[in-house]
């Protein structure tokens, strides 16, 4: 019998060859969800071997390929060979209402796309020199002596340091017989001295890579020293409570001190996600040298303070795209004061560093002459096309539904959100799974996603989102004019109200599908490109560890394309952060791409309401645009 | 009967030819101080004139060469021709408590060492753009297009904009149609942009110079569209309540929450003068774009929370030398905060940025073979000697007796503080003149000098500085071991006691003169320069309008040589503020100068001790080293 490892857990046990691994985990009390039962559908027991070999039948659509060449299988459907395996179970999703996805979002993206070993450069970097003790008779300051030493090193370049490293240079200097470790920013002709700390501290070299999304902050802890990424934070962005949207945003922060206010809120989101996520690896706010943050325009905009308003006003003029290094001080980041913060640039009013960062996780990054596409799904969608040669890119406001936002029992992917829902084809109820496995407080984008899909493969909606009345259904309810579908009766929420589905909540996940999918489209027509020329079709969001790419065609979101060429990249904004943190080389490719990118405006596109009205059924007008999906 | 007119209070009169100066101003109600009485020898009743000629018979020692070619006459000692006149009178020093001498401190810099017109640069300069309005299309932000507008008039260099630019810019390029005010620093390859401001603004530009002293602090307002002089505020450092000399600033702050005290007691005080000159001339703390800050090494890092402990143990190693551009945000400063914050850069633990501050003032900044020497009396002394081949340097510890610190009933030179005293030969009674002319509350170093001097010229004291016991004399008392003599009694005082000297206070300022005559010995000595080699002497410090040469030569704090050879240059540190304020030229000379100049210590020289003993006299042991000094 072979013997079977768990990590992080430890955990193991002897079973007979040929068992499935979902159920050596569960006798080895390993927990791993598995809200399908089993299919294969939801994907939701991935799990990485990190030794030995399986026999996996895990179907693309659910993993990708390029999850799967990283050693990932579904657990549902993997059975064990007779040699001993050691199994990688990530932690769950959602756990705490916090963590996302274990910390393992790099799996998402291809791996080729990532900075190789050699590229790990951040901007900040730790050096150790050995300083000589003061002499007489020398006639050279503590400054001086540092200086001499960093320029032996680093050439004649000035170095410049901040009062606050000055303050602490005469302790730094004789603690440790001169032995100290200085932090270094290197730019085009000068040094920037960012810290002093006595002693060899150049194993503790930390850095934050930070998503600002209109719904949605996530803050992630980087080990600069490997690139390794050792947690993740994301909650509800507190400047939500003034609008769901960037135009209501932009109209909140009207007065100066709303302005103030909506700046603090983000600012008060990145700073607890912070404390939380540097508390739990032990890792001390000064120890970071350094933060890259991704952000939609606006986003941008309200967290440095700068005023929105021209965003949203003929003729579309943001204060900037570009945004010069800015301490952490100044932009407010609770982390070594001194650090530079690094915005990722934006293109346009509407097209912003969220964008640019995300690509970075695509081929549009790359000098492949075929043409991918890139679709960001947040609470505005963006798209850009392109290749070597061009880069063209749109914007259209989908609204936050896939967020969980402007949906009545709507939630982001946090503990308690239905992830994952199954319709019974003859009675009509759900067997859904919640994040945590607790009781149900509510859905989010892909329980919704799941939910829409599975009702149109049972017939129990129409192709224009109505519930079917004709039919005898507990699940159903109708009050007045409209009808519910209900997820959760009270006494299984855990809410105290009903979790359900209203028609209403329905037509705006349609309005967002359409949107995008028509957006889509029209950049295609803009490009002069079929999507059949398409060679890759990136989808970022927050859609969790996985998004369901058939469940997704089904509902009309993304086109009807051969399925291995859709590659999930789940946060690009973050990951994006993550690869410019941890390389300039590619910071300085994304300001190039950033500078090369045309924007398309759909708004001022006639044929653009025309396109959107005929995606605004599942999944379309024309039911030749989705031939695999049967109807 | 010509007419005479008083600048600047515009007063005139007609009075006959021949009449005296001081005369006629009498007449016209314009106050000039006479505390001599009319004899031209303080030099308290300086005027100058304007437009027209008269004929003036003021005697060199009281009034430098340069001073006369500059226009300066003694009312007392000028008689009118028959031609109109036109005269300036400047105010009365101390006035408030706070003024000094009027603003008019460049007269005592011989004008060909201060910065030409054209070499008129300061650090930041205001430049005037018209930024295009945004176009739709043409992708560019605000920042691009002020950016490009800046680069059009000045290169291709990276252009850096504070966060706190970045928040003005949607109004500042709305407000005047894209006509904006930039302040900008230009650095070796970046152009930094301070301030932004809509329509022309370029009149209002202005800087402070600032002398930071172990005593006094003093603020000077500068327009920097012409380099004048607005105004000088100065008053005591606060940190005098701490320590009178450095060595015991020093001790104090071995507690960081004492070098916090002592950073915060020397700002505070900075920013109090700034507040009461800047409200004077109606300019805002915000419209102050640069700002130059000198003094000694201790004080520079007490200035800045710098750890000065190491400054007094061997081997004597401070932070730092010079020091890198600040903004006035992280020094504390109250003017813009983006401003940069300039210092003058120190040579050595004792020998300080008001020292090459102080060269400036002075031949030892030129290309001139000549040998020159600059003596700085503060509470430190600092000595410079060299030419255009060689620069050396050393310190003595003084004392702050010539600042009024340190000796029983002394003051600084403010309102009320006797500056001027003659004692009669038969009585020994004093005739004394305070600043402002109200009643005395203390004497200041200028009148410790001339009270000295005349004790000596008079016989009541003798060369060691006891006071004459066997002559009866209403001026002197004896308590117990030590003799007393008395400037004012109580009646008579400004304060509740009577203002008298000790002879424990003379001995004080004996042995201060002691330790700069034998500093200055000992410096030429190291040089292999005899006194009569030198071309010059500058002599800086804070004694207000003028030193007295002649009184300054009987107590032997300087050699006897030519009087002509003498130049007063005032408070050189705070005059070095101004001059490297408004050129950037002398900036870099500044520090040129710093780096070529070697440090002589004389604490390790084991003849000091015997120069200094042999000091101890008035004016020296040796009196053949005095030969135009009668006995």
């Amino acid at each position: 019998m072979p013997l079977i490892t768990f990590r992080p857990s430890g955990k193991s046990i002897e079973v007979p060859s040929n068992t499935e691994l979902l159920d050596a985990a569960r006798q080895a009390g390993v927990e791993i969800d598995a809200p399908c039962g089993g299919k294969g559908t939801c994907g939701k027991c991935l799990v990485r071997i990190l030794d030995g070999h399986v026999d996996s039948s895990s179907s693309l659509g659910v993993l990708s390929a390029d999850a799967v060449a990283a050693g990932h299988v579904l657990a549902c459907r993997t059975r064990l060979g007779a040699e001993p395996l050691t199994v990688e179970v990530p932690e769950a999703s959602g756990r705490e209402g916090m963590r996302i996805a274990g910390g393992d979002e790099t799996a998402l993206v291809r791996g080729e796309l990532l900075p190789r070993k050699w590229e790990y450069e951040p901007m900040a970097m730790k050096w150790l020199v050995r300083v000589p003790l003061p002499q007489l008779g020398d006639g050279l300051s503590d400054l001086d002596r540092l200086t001499r030493s960093i320029q032996h090193d680093w050439g004649p370049q000035p170095v410049l340091p901040p009062l606050s490293v000055l303050r602490v240079l005469t302790h730094a200097l004789r603690a440790e017989q001169g032995l100290v470790t200085t932090t270094l920013i290197r730019s085009s002709n000068e040094i920037h001295l960012i810290r002093v700390e006595p002693g060899d501290q150049t194993v503790r070299h930390y850095g934050i890579a930070v998503d600002v999304g209109t719904t949605t902050i996530a803050v992630q802890l980087v080990d600069l020293t490997s690139a390794t990424i050792l947690g993740t934070r994301s909650d509800y962005n507190e400047q939500v409570a003034c609008g769901l949207d960037v135009i209501s945003r932009i109209n909140y922060a009207r007065r100066p001190e709303r302005l103030e206010e909506l700046r603090t809120r983000a600012l008060h989101t990145i700073n607890r996600l912070l404390r939380q996520v540097t508390q739990e690896h032990t890792v001390a706010p000064d120890e970071i040298s350094n933060a890259v943050i991704s952000g939609n325009t606006t986003m941008l905009h309200l967290l440095l303070g700068l005023n929105p308003e021209y965003i949203r006003l003929d003729p579309y003029t943001p204060t900037l795209h570009e945004t010069p290094y800015l301490t952490a001080v100044e932009v407010g980041l609770e982390i070594n004061p001194e650090s530079w913060v690094c915005f990722s640039p934006c293109v346009g009013s509407y097209v912003g560093g969220d964008i640019t960062a995300g690509m970075l996780c695509t081929d549009l990054a790359t000098e492949t002459e075929q043409i991918n596409l890139f679709i960001d799904i947040g609470t505005n969608g963006e798209l850009v096309i392109g290749n070597r040669d061009f880069l063209m890119t749109c914007a259209c406001s989908a609204g936050p539904a896939f967020e969980g936002a402007g949906i009545e029992c709507g939630m982001r992917a946090a503990i308690g959100a239905i992830e994952w829902v199954e319709v019974d084809a003859a009675t009509g109820l759900p067997h859904y799974w919640t994040i945590g496995g607790g009781k149900p407080k509510g859905i989010c984008g892909s329980g919704m996603i799941a939910l829409l899909a599975d009702l149109l493969r049972t017939g129990w909606i129409d192709a224009s989102g109505k519930l079917d009345r004709t039919r005898p259904s507990h699940a159903i309810r109708v009050q007045g004019r409209h009808a519910y579908y209900l997820l959760a009766p009270l006494h299984e929420s855990g809410m105290d109200h009903a979790i359900q589905v209203s028609e209403i909540d329905i037509e705006n996940i349609i309005r967002a599908k359409a949107a995008i999918y028509a957006a889509c489209a029209l950049l295609l027509q803009h490009a002069g490109i079929a999507f059949t020329d398409l060679a890759n079709i990136y989808i970022g969001g927050g859609f969790g560890r996985f998004l369901n790419i058939e469940k997704a065609i089904v509902i009309g979101l993304v086109p009807d394309l051969p399925r291995e060429k859709f590659h999930y990249v789940g946060n690009s904004s973050l990951m994006g952060s993550y690869i410019v943190l941890v390389s300039q080389e590619y910071h300085r490719r994304q300001l190039v791409l950033a500078r090369r990118m045309t924007y398309i405006d759909l708004s001022s596109d006639p044929t653009y309401m025309d396109q959107y009205t005929a995606a605004l059924f599942l999944p379309h007008t024309d039911r030749n645009l989705f031939p695999s999906v049967t109807p």
